[in-house]
């Protein structure tokens, strides 16, 4: 079942009280197309980068099973740059620098090849650019996945609520939730979110863990308690890619596999999370994987 | 097996967006016993209130296995009281007065027939109450957990230590545990405390859940998200109640069976919040509880 990405491909600076990770990969669309790749081999990456991005980097992506013939490059243009520093155990991170570059006059063009995909992750970008994404699709898909932020709520309103209408799951943290939707309790969030089109609502907690509401039914998925964060950066873009990979390798969109996916999700976001970049989710391994799956069932299983 | 709860029986004054309770019953002795009534009828109860304190209270909690024969009444005193009101969506509280009346005279002194108790329930107290208890114990009791606050690591350092040394449980929240241990990831800080003396670390993350660490193991347990909370006034006291009750019932301390009595203590929280004081702890059913415990299941099984 392909799976489209979209988002940003790019570089980051990252300071943590862990080091100085200076010019490396980053970008959502690159998280989420790497954890992605460990549950399905037919992903097809739309995004944008410069001349300056490193050719090996598209060939790694290229050999998981990522296409990049979605892939603008605009050779005498530089990759969108993002800066950060993380303070105070990782809970808060201040931006020093975003540069747009030639994510500045991204129009995302889909190849014909990718048009007939079944599963479509709208990573973090303008409403504008995920609604064009969604118009070119050339046959309904059975689940389209959005990804946004309360940047977008406050400048871009009435554009996004026309991208929420026509998406199936969204996935935000639990302050964007009640923006969105102008209630406190995440279950009233969740179902005036509901209203506005998604069927799914995905919460996303960072340590805390995730929420998944839809009709009534409600999932709490744990965080792994981990000794060691090192990066957080592309932690929500890391769970995004192991929700949808793991839910286009199944091929079943029901309830009772989105809480399957969404443990995939949170499993791929716990690697993600201990190396600098993509350090962690470039070297893992099938069985690294699975051991952490069991980790999690240890993690939240009770027997009443 | 005899189930001693220490603590406050207290009158609140609990304002919220909800309403105002004026004069109502609290105290954290209180919401422990009640919740721990629904496991256990041998529960002994030690504490200080002043002769304003209802007699029909103590009549309510005898009739459900509560003895009162280790609650002094100073009759020419009064209890003690506290008010508080509820910001921001209850995620914040202001403290109006605390007047200590007879807590500053607590001297607690455990009746003979109490001795034997096998199960100890130390409420947050000054760590020298907590320690005045353990000492009159006459057989080394299965468990003791321990409740307690920032406020006496910072006014009572040592003799927290010292109480902290001989419990088997303690139960915190995130940034108490912090604090306790100086360690801000969990992981390392439960280990830590395990160090100090508990075996057992149970972190309170409110309407995040809750986590268990026992020697390299975790469990995470979910709060059930709620529409409405009316008051948080008592929910860890509550949640404690619940934990060692349903331990103190099934007189089993193996980690299988933490897990379940964390459950139990989330369900039983999870009912306080929904009403004023103490009001909605008074009308459970037994059935009600079974089909809470249900929902809790829904909320965090996955089938892997």
């Amino acid at each position: 079942m392909g799976l489209i990405t979209v988002g940003t491909v790019a570089f980051d600076d990252i300071k943590t009280p862990f080091g100085h990770a200076e010019k490396v990969i980053g970008g959502a669309c690159t998280y989420t197309s790497w954890s992605a790749s460990y549950f399905t081999n037919d992903i097809r990456l739309v995004s944008i980068v410069g001349g300056d991005f490193p050719k090996e980097e598209l060939n790694k992506l290229n050999e998981r099973g990522v296409s990049t013939e979605g892939l603008e490059i605009v050779e005498d243009k530089k990759s969108f740059f993002w800066a950060g520093e993380y303070h105070d155990n990782m809970n808060q991170r201040t931006t020093l620098a975003t540069e747009l570059n030639v994510l500045a006059d991204f129009d995302p063009v889909l190849p014909a090849s990718y048009k007939d995909a079944q599963y479509v992750m709208l990573g973090n970008l303008t409403p504008e650019v995920q609604m064009k994404t969604i118009n070119q699709l050339s046959t309904d898909p059975k689940l389209i996945v959005l990804d946004t932020m309360n940047f977008w709520m406050d400048v871009a309103w009435e554009p996004l609520l026309e991208v929420v209408k026509k998406v199936d799951v969204i996935t935000i943290n639990d302050e964007e939730a009640r923006q969105l939707s102008g209630k406190y309790s995440l279950v009233d969030a969740a179902a005036a979110i509901h209203e506005m089109g998604p069927k799914y609502v995905v919460i996303k907690k960072g340590e805390h863990g995730a929420l998944l509401f839809s009709e009534g039914r409600i999932f709490s998925a744990p965080a792994l308690p981990l000794s060691q964060v090192k990066d957080p950066t592309g932690a929500g873009d890391t769970f995004a890619g192991g929700f949808i990979g793991y839910l286009a390798k199944t091929d079943d969109i029901s309830f009772e596999n989105m809480k399957r996916a969404i443990i995939y999700g949170s499993v791929m976001a716990s690697f993600c999370v201990e190396e600098f970049s993509l350090d962690r989710l470039k070297t893992l391994t099938q069985d690294e994987i699975n051991a952490r799956v069991e980790i999690f069932k240890d993690l939240s299983m009770f027997d009443l």
